[in-house]
């Protein structure tokens, strides 16, 4: 007789440990020890898939509600999350390895040898070592401002707790004002934004610049995930610096070397680490919506970010130029985007789109004292799991809180569980006429 | 010597008539006995502009701000810019027509005979002998009701200048409160919507169902028009019923029948007539939302409609849908969707979205003390040349006017010229090798 055994697809064991953790991660921090005056059992949920989800969105301050504890508890979720999801991602990059142009399948082999269950435990090995090797070194350069300010112990507890949620996108920090503190400050500035730009730009893109000296060799995702983040990067720190400028709240009290500093973190925050220098309530409305479309369009693929992901706007945006000038095909750096991949890109952004929106919907009804936009700059930060907030969180209605939970659920877990269904070969066999129709 | 003759493309002619009968609409407004107390030159640009691209805002209330004299004007720019904006989109559908499927082209082939300048000019005779025969007969309709209320020569006035404005989609009325007088009117309700609606859905639909009298038969672009319609507006209905049924400002203290009315009405309006029945600045902010949507979505292709088009839209759902089962290919009624227009969808909807995010930029900007939410749905109803606003188009500042008059503008005509420019031939030669990316 052959033994029934539970068989799940990955996806399945994909939300069964994020669902397992996220219970543990509530369960812990409701406990009487991990707080300092109590938690509601939704605020425990909310923090522990806040965390698991590498978010960032807090419902209550973690510095002064959690204990020593309750802070370890969201740090060890933040980085079972951050590993988790990149693992998954490496898998999923494997299985659709074998329909990935030439260069990728390349660089797999050379990581891998083989594409085996042991070879896949040898890439998560390789993606273990490098995530703890980059937190560590992060913690050193951290503890160098952050130990002489707050002694050993609390010094290098500090730069571990934010290195780990630097590293992983999470957005966590044990100060109330997040990193605003530090607006000013270029080693926080500059070892915060490197780690989590490293971490959001996609594990794949850095086995291939290990693997790949000449940027000519490079894969065609690499090249994009390059470009794409130094050009948007740079563009939204340009209009940012003009748009605060003269804003009290924000730019215009600061020198001019500090208003570049925080310009240019508030730019590479929302794509999607989710720690703050600046005040978001307080910012013009042009800066809340350029955040907005940051923070919808998030990391990298296989990366710890969030959102659509960077290489799905630019492929969206490139077609629908591309079709303008009267071209059927897009070309980038020499190559030819398949068509499948346009309408993946397609398929994700309608997803994620019809996701806002029906959460938006329902915040509408439940939070109806709170104004449209901080509501809809919730709703984004939770899909994309950014964990930048115009300041409504904590104040949230349970329903509220609900609904976010949720998002930040389907916004982390749902572009790589579709990733991963899409990997399967088309089974169509039927074919019928085609017959045009009028649009525009 | 060959004589240099100025030869304009369909497109460079179409913005030419556009420019010139909204500049001397604009002049014959600012006449002293256009006007009773005088207007601005911005203003009465916007009221022709508005006027001459259907789309009805006013930063005047049209009864009371002009005379008689100016209420004809602001009467044969609507008519002038239906007919000319509808004749175009004819011409546009004969060019396509070659490319377009076996029906349409029997259709047009049966309607013309032949694709020459005589076919055009034929073709282009039949919209209008069709138009005006359905404004006569809704004034007839309409005199019914208004001329036992206003007497004779007024009421049939009235009449008049609703029916035009209806047909067209314009949305302008002489009341300042719109149709809201008439919310729970019956013979009103009914005949308005329906002329909107018949000038909304598109000529090419209007010729198939004449030519044609099974539903199977009909081609595929009417099919959607006429299901997707149906399915929209009813379920636009059911949410607006629910979402207002107890607000105070809306459809509380209305009878159920009433409710109905009003309910059906405001589900029908934002695609693109722009009449209201009930009061925006006042409706919940769901039904805000869903309105903003519908807005963008517009009416049908070849029409006085606006937006990017229902057909755009059930084009861009269906092929993010298909994806997501896995299918290549979008079926729809027995027949494929070609991968043309899944891309002409994809860059008029990312066009669109440019459009209004741009002008949102500097509306956000230039009108600092109104609330997000007014301004949004202003720059959409521009947009989708709608002419529903939740009550600052005018108090806008002049950037603000400005930015307005420019959307609408290309919001009526970007659609049409890019439909016109993309029913050339690709010429594309050169090929790449494809290469995959990760996008999601
Ligand atoms: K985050
Ligand atoms: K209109």
């Amino acid at each position: 007789m052959k033994k029934r055994v539970v068989q799940w697809s990955p996806p399945q064991l994909l939300v069964v440990i994020f669902v397992f953790f996220s219970t543990l991660g509530m369960f812990l921090l409701k406990l009487p020890f991990a707080t300092v005056g109590g938690i509601t059992m939704l605020d425990a949920l909310f923090t522990a898939v806040s965390a698991m989800t590498v978010t960032g969105l807090i419902v209550v301050d973690t510095g002064s509600v959690f204990t020593l504890f309750g802070e370890v508890v969201i740090m060890c979720l933040i980085q079972i999350g951050g590993l988790g999801i990149m693992s998954f991602a490496v898998l999923i990059f494997m299985m659709i390895g074998k329909k990935i142009g030439f260069r990728e399948r390349l660089l797999i082999q050379q990581a891998l040898n083989q594409t085996s269950v042991g070879g896949v435990i040898k890439l998560v090995k390789y993606l273990f070592v490098f995530s703890f090797t980059v937190e560590a070194a992060a913690v050193v350069l951290l503890a160098v401002e952050w130990v002489p300010e707050y002694g050993w112990g609390r010094g290098l507890y500090v730069s571990l707790f934010h290195s780990i949620s630097a590293f992983n996108n999470a957005g966590f920090s044990i100060w109330p004002d997040s990193l605003m503190g530090y607006a000013g400050n270029p080693t926080v500035n500059i070892v915060i934004s490197s780690l989590f730009i490293i971490g959001g730009i996609g594990f794949t893109v850095l086995v291939d610049l290990y693997k790949t000296r000449s940027f000519r060799k490079l894969s065609l995702h690499t090249k994009i995930m390059l470009w794409g983040t130094l050009i948007i990067n740079t563009a939204a720190m340009i209009i940012l610096f003009i748009l605060e400028f003269n804003n009290p709240h924000t730019l215009a009290n600061l020198s001019l070397f500090d208003k570049l500093q925080a310009a240019y973190f508030s730019a590479v925050t929302p794509r999607t680490a989710g720690f703050n220098s600046l005040d978001y309530a307080s910012m013009e409305r042009d800066s809340i919506l350029l955040t907005i479309l940051l923070m919808f369009i998030g990391a990298g693929s296989a990366s710890t970010g969030g959102g659509i992901k960077l290489t799905t706007f630019v492929v969206i945006s490139l077609s629908a130029l591309a079709f303008l000038k009267e071209k059927r095909e897009i070309r980038l750096f020499r190559r030819t985007i398949s068509e499948f991949h346009i309408f993946k890109a397609l398929a994700v952004s309608m997803m994620s789109i019809f996701l806002v929106f029906t959460a938006l919907f329902i915040l509408n009804i439940s939070e109806k004292g709170t104004d449209f936009l901080p509501v809809l700059f919730e709703v984004v930060s939770a899909f994309g799991t950014v964990g930048l907030s115009m300041g409504i969180t904590g104040s949230l209605t349970e329903i509220g809180k609900s609904v976010i939970i949720v998002v930040m659920f389907i916004g982390k877990l749902g572009p790589l569980t579709l990733a991963f269904s899409l990997s399967k070969p088309d089974k169509e066999k039927i074919r019928y006429p085609k017959e045009d129709i009028l649009t525009g």
